[in-house]
């Protein structure tokens, strides 16, 4: 099971967090990243956890002013990248000009998408796995394994159906270890999470509970 | 064989140009459509061509200035809408949504893609069609399916093999018989055009020069 | 003082609108405009109305599918043209750029913006009015000039400060013939509302109130 | 005389340039400063030279992911921010809230501009500092303070009716001494440039000979 905690911009202190996980993997088989803010991979790599970037741009070296270049996050530290992500949305060209600059600069790649069509659609571009995250269940209390767990087996039978080889993930509201629990159980080989542990008092603690789903 | 001319916002007179079409489909098997700008769409379709809109927004009734309704375009008269046209980009959850809206108003749909991975993400969102247009023919004197005859070979199958019920149609450079002739030889059921009709001196003689090749 | 109805893509019948508006200004003597979608613009301004577009694209005649010109919109009968609304924000260049293409076009020209910083920065590009429409009054049902009067008074001084020629309206929550007045009363020269009138059960009577106010 | 670097996204080791400035502006009067990717921007700001973000994004902590959060390049060690450069436009609202931002976390600003009538309305806006870059000589071999020195003196007069606290540079071709005493003359505080000093073979060479202008 992958678990990917995605610091957004949020207030936390990545080190803080990206400790709390390096630590939490030494006792747990499962593999775990995060992904801060693109000025902060330096440190989060500095810390040995596994680090993801949250965006790359679908530019190649040039003439790019403020856009973030695939090859700079991977030497900041970054092995992997989100794409497409509900707050950071991409043309259908332009994800597949991301995964394109991903592949060039050796990122693993997760395509987020709304909808069992959209993972479909995300997973015929060839990235190494596809996030089902429902919009309307990002950032609240219910996680998509329990409120909506039809749309995880779908979207894990569409991203099959298109690439049996494109892993699929699901995120939104997945806050504790009963909530990965389900989506395993439902097909997903990782899960998307955000405020649960980069907002938690203690992500140690809240990564420790997630664990124990796995 | 499906003829669609786009009238882009070139400097043409929109009914002289559907008026010819309107002739040229009366001597021809072939079907044709006009693409004007949305300002057109009623002059065109009073002049009885099938007429088809460049772009609806992803959006229902409600709160969106400045923005293209599909029901809005539905009433002027066109029966179908081109998306994400290489000049007018949506993101994947926006086609995804613009499909919806475009089904919701009863109009008959074709997504524009770059390249067969494209054209495969689009027809996992379920459109009638999904058209081909490599950027970099776009607006030349070389047909797509001389220049890159593979391509055009590479999208029926890609949409084939996740959705047989989408066509696939092909543009850029499209402008004689034989282009059209050459494209359903590679499997396309239609052809998307626009300078080589619109910017015509005689819009009635490019679409006969066209139709000779159908 | 200008009114300025704006149907936004709400499911009102545009032509009843418009009807009504002309009715009224012939017993009025407020200038009062209907911008319609696109679509619609041709509908509207045959009822005899004045019509504005809602929004125009910042570019000429060429390949630019999906987009609308002003040189169409005003074919279609528009006199005026809104740029910028809150709900299609255009960058800096090209608010600027719109601005070109309606003149050139020969569109009278509305820049909307949040504040009176904006307000001033609009201003500097030399369009007819601005309009001030604070965000979070707009759809609600307390109109800016009551809500926050010191805003619309702020916006006329800041625009006489860049650009005495350039006219200042306001925006946001304007339903009734005391705000119309409130806003007068406040140094705008004009008001744009929407669901006030679009909405309406009897679109003559709530302009006839909105009238009352001039 | 401000020298600011844009570093875009070109392939230079941006520490071998910031180390170049360091050492540039130990022997010169001038103040300069290097504006890298994101990514690089502690590696940088770990060379002592004054470091600048290429972007921040309009919004403050929260659920943001992939944006570039004032807070976050100010942590990384940037003391100032260009926005809205000519690859990376804004709209006008963004802008100021992106100057918010930046405000918020103690980043100098310098808003871009294709013109004087731009330059004014960015400068409405309350920034530092505004820079005028004629698209059209972005990347080219000849100076905007050569190539159109109109446009310069032009900026620098709309910039001070608007708020004579407001300094102007100008980009656009920079790439000599006689480029910078040239700005100079014409009433330009600083001058941006990018492939100049970031693709030369000796950045400190090049830095000198820009240097040898103020």
């Amino acid at each position: 099971m992958f678990v990917l905690v995605n610091l957004k911009t949020y207030p936390c202190d990545p080190a803080t967090v990206a400790e709390a996980a390096r630590d939490a993997t030494e006792e747990s088989d499962a593999r775990i990243a995060i992904a801060p803010q693109t000025a902060h991979l330096g440190r989060v790599a500095a810390t040995g956890i596994e680090t993801w970037a949250q965006h790359v741009a679908p530019v190649d070296h040039g003439s790019h002013t403020g856009h973030t270049l695939a090859e700079a996050v991977r030497a900041a530290g970054a092995t992997g990248t989100l794409l497409n992500h509900s707050e950071r949305r991409l043309t259908l060209a332009d994800i597949d000009a991301a995964l394109d600059a991903a592949e060039r600069a050796g990122l693993e790649t997760i395509v987020c998408a709304n909808n069992p069509d959209q993972v479909a659609a995300a997973a015929a571009l060839g990235p190494d796995a596809v996030a089902v995250e429902p919009p309307e269940l990002i950032g609240g209390d219910v996680s998509v394994a329990t409120a909506d767990p039809e749309i995880v087996e779908k979207a894990v039978a569409a991203a099959d159906a298109v690439d049996p080889d494109v892993a699929v993930y699901c995120g939104a509201g997945v806050s504790t270890g009963d909530d990965v629990a389900a989506a395993a159980d439902l097909g997903a080989e990782g899960v998307l999470l955000a405020s649960g542990v980069a907002k938690a008092d203690d992500p140690r603690a809240a990564l420790d509970g997630l664990l124990s789903g796995v």
